[in-house]
C-alpha cells in the first residue's frame, strides 16, 4: 500500500518555523522496517498545552496519561510513537509510557507530566521498552527536523504526509499555527481523530486554549468518519509556545481571542480533511451538508448516518446517484424526519424533493459531479433550522484489500 | 451476481402444506426481467395475523399499510412485490397501495384492511399500477405454486431461497409453522428484516400472537446485521390460520402456548440466519457472543458495534485473529465496560483475558477456526450478567463489488 492516495494535495505544504518549537526523529524499530519511528518534540519553558482525547472505552495508557497530565497545562515535550499503539496491553504498557516520560524528563530538566505521549499501530503488543528508551537516547542526540521529516515519521498506514497552516493577528502582532495529523483508517473519531499536533506561538493561558480546542473540534475532527470505527489511541493536542510578544490571551473576550479562535478551527479542519483525503481505499472526498433538521445536534447525527452508510459509500464509488440510499440512511438515524418533507441534492442538481423524486432532472450535470474527485451531497428536511457539514470517505475495493490483508 | 452464497444451506427444505394457506405467483415485469416476481397468498376466514415493521422514519407506503392493518388482526391475502419497493413516491406510491388491496378485496370478497402488501427492490420510482393490475388478474387465476415457488419469486438480490419450518405440540394437537424471507444487503433491522412471511394452522388470537411475533423477533431479526444499513421496508409478518383443532390459544399461559412460543422463535432464528447467509458478498457466517455486560441491552449493543464494525469483518474475511479490532469495537460501543476485565475468544481459544493477550496462546486451533464457514467470536466484560448473541457475516470485495456497481 505505497500507492498515495488520489486525494493528497499536490505537495506538502511551505510551514514556518515555531518559535520555541524543536523536532527532532528517530528509529526505535518498533516494526520490522527502515524508517524513523520515533519522533521528538521540545517545547521551550512556559508553553501551555490543551487536548481531546478518544471516548473510547478501552483506551489506551498513552491516552490516559495525556488525559491526566493535560490538566496540568504544561508541556516540555512531546514523544510520538509510530507502528505499535500499546492498546491493550495492561500493565506492561502502562510501565512503557512511565519509562519513556522519566527518561525525557530526566534528560531536559522537567516533570515527568511536563511529557505528553502518543502511539499508534498494532493493538495487544507491549511497546518495547529497550528499544523506545534507545530510540529516546538516539532522537536526543539527533539534529533538527523539519516539519515534514516530522509529520512523515508519526505515519503508520497513512500514504501522505499531512500538515497543515494558519495565522491570525492578536494585538498587532501576527500569529503563527502549524499543525501535522495521521490517520487513514479505524477513523470515526466522536471527539477527536488520530494522531494530530498543533503548534503556535502565541501565548495563550492552558484553560482558554483548552476551551478553543474543543470549540475547533467539534467542527473538525468529529466531524469526520472513515469507517465509523473509532481508535483507542485517537489523541490531538494543542500547544502554545508564548513566544509571540502580544499580551498572553486569558479569556475568549480578551482582543484577539475572536482571531485565534478562527485561525485554530480553521486549520482542524485543514488537519481533519486530510485525514479523510487519506481513508483507506478512498477515491473520493464526499462532504455531507444537513439542513432544515430539529437541532444542530441531530443534523450531525443524521449526516454521520449518511457518511457511515456503506449503501451510500458504495454508490459513491460507483459513481451511482443512488438518492434512495440516502434517504435509507436518514430513515435509519433515528431522528426526527418526515419523509413527506425530505429534499436531496447531488452537487448543485436537486433529484428529490417533498418526498418524491424531481419528475426528469437533468442527469447530466449529477452525472458529471459524480465523476470528480470532490462530492457533495445535501439533505434538507424540512423541519427546523438544524444545521451540519461533515466529511467522509467512499468505500472501494482498496478498504477491503488494506484491512483484509492486514495481519495482526 | 447469479453465484449462489458459499453459506447457502445444500437445498431447499422439505416443508409441510399449511392448511388454510395457498401461494400463488405471476410475472407482473416490474423490472426488465425473466421471472415471476409477484406472489400471492390466500389465506383462509379466520386467519389471524401480527406482524413488526421497520423503524426507519422513512418507510414505505406498504410499511405504513401494514402498521394501520395490523391492529385489526385480520388477514384474508397478503401480495408481495419484487423489483421495486414503492418507498420514497409520495402520493402515487400510496395510491398503487390503495390499488393493489382494492382490487383483491374486490376478487375475493374481503375488506381491503385484510389485504397485506409488501414491496422492495429501487426506492424513488412508483409501483406501476398498471402492472401491478395486469399481474394481480394474472396471480388469481394462476395454479397454487409450491413454498419453493413462492420463495424464489419475492427475492431481489438474493442468491438463494430461504424458508424455514418447526412445529409444536398444542393440547395433543401438532401444529406446523412455515416461514419464507428475502433479504441480502441493507440489513440491519432494528426489529424486523427484509421482508419475511411465517405461516402456521395454529389458532391463536390475534393480540398473542402479536405478543409472541414480538419476543421472537428480539432473538432473532433483531440480533442479525449484514451491512449496519437499515432498510425503508423492512416487515415480517406471521398468519395463524386456525385450521389445526386444538384450542385456540388466547393468553401467554394457555396450555401448549409456551410450545408455540419457543417453536415460533425457533423458525424466525432460522429465517434471520438464513439472511446472514446470503449476505452481500458474505464468505463466513459470524456469531458474535458478548457475555458478562451490565444488561442484556447493554451486551446486545456491543455485539452489534462489534458486528456492525468494517475492521472487524473485513479481518475475518482475511482470515486474521485481529483481536484488537475487537476491543476497539467494544471500546466505540459507549456502554459500560473495563479495559482491564475484558477477554476475548475466538473459537474455543482465549486470546485475550483481563484487558491483554494470552501469553502464548495455540496460533494452530484459532487459524484453522478462521478458515472455517462458521467463525464464533467471545467477549466477557467481567462487569455483570448481561448476555446476548448476535450474528453478521463478513465484508469482502464482493460487497463492494455488488454495491458499487448496482444501479439505481
Amino acid at each position: 500500500m505505497t500507492d498515495i492516495s488520489p486525494l493528497a494535495p499536490a505537495a506538502f505544504p511551505a510551514l514556518p518555523p515555531i518559535a520555541g518549537v524543536r523536532a527532532a526523529v528517530a528509529r526505535a524499530g518498533y516494526k520490522n522496517w527502515e524508517r524513523c519511528d520515533l519522533t521528538y518534540v521540545a517545547l521551550d519553558e512556559g508553553t501551555t498545552v490543551a487536548g481531546v482525547t478518544t471516548r473510547s472505552k478501552c483506551p489506551s495508557p498513552e491516552v490516559e496519561w495525556c488525559r491526566a497530565a493535560l490538566p496540568l497545562g504544561r508541556a516540555r515535550a512531546l514523544i510520538v510513537n509510530a507502528g505499535n499503539s500499546n492498546a491493550f496491553t495492561g500493565n506492561r504498557g502502562r510501565a512503557a509510557v512511565e519509562a519513556i516520560t522519566a527518561r525525557v524528563a530526566g534528560a531536559i530538566g522537567c516533570q515527568p507530566s511536563d511529557v505528553l505521549v502518543a502511539s499508534t499501530g498494532v493493538i495487544g503488543v507491549p511497546l518495547p521498552i529497550d528499544k523506545a528508551e534507545a530510540g529516546i537516547a538516539a532522537v536526543l542526540a539527533a539534529p533538527e527536523a523539519g516539519w515534514e521529516e516530522a509529520a512523515t515519521t508519526i505515519m503508520t498506514t497513512d500514504t501522505f504526509a499531512k500538515a497543515a497552516t494558519a495565522s491570525a493577528m492578536i494585538g498587532g502582532q501576527r500569529v503563527d499555527l502549524v499543525g501535522i495529523i495521521k490517520g487513514s483508517g479505524m477513523i470515526a473519531p466522536d471527539m477527536a481523530t488520530m494522531l494530530g499536533f498543533i503548534f503556535t506561538d502565541a501565548a495563550i493561558a492552558a484553560p482558554l486554549l483548552q476551551a478553543m480546542l474543543d470549540q475547533a473540534n467539534a467542527k473538525s475532527f468529529s466531524c469526520i468518519t472513515v469507517d465509523g470505527d473509532t481508535s483507542t489511541s485517537d489523541t490531538v493536542l494543542a500547544f502554545a509556545t508564548g513566544k509571540a510578544s502580544h499580551a498572553p490571551l486569558e479569556t475568549v473576550d480578551d482582543p484577539g481571542a475572536d482571531a485565534f479562535q478562527a485561525a485554530l478551527t480553521d486549520i482542524c479542519l485543514q488537519l481533519a480533511q486530510l485525514v479523510v483525503r487519506d481513508g483507506e481505499g478512498a477515491s473520493k472526498l464526499i462532504g455531507i451538508t444537513v439542513e432544515g433538521a430539529a437541532s444542530d445536534a441531530s443534523a450531525h447525527r443524521i449526516a454521520m448516518s449518511i457518511a457511515n452508510s456503506p449503501l451510500v459509500k458504495t454508490a459513491i464509488a460507483g459513481e451511482d446517484a443512488n438518492w434512495g440510499r440516502v434517504v435509507m440512511a436518514v430513515g435509519k438515524a433515528g431522528e426526527p424526519a418526515e419523509r413527506d418533507r425530505l429534499s436531496i441534492r447531488f452537487g448543485a442538481t436537486q433529484v428529490a424533493r417533498h418526498g418524491l423524486a424531481v419528475e426528469g432532472y437533468d442527469e447530466a450535470p449529477v452525472a458529471a459531479h459524480l465523476k470528480g474527485r470532490e462530492i457533495d451531497i445535501g439533505v434538507d428536511l424540512g423541519i427546523g433550522d438544524g444545521r451540519a457539514t461533515v466529511w467522509t470517505c467512499d468505500l472501494t475495493h482498496g478498504y477491503i484489500s488494506i484491512n483484509a490483508d492486514y495481519r495482526s
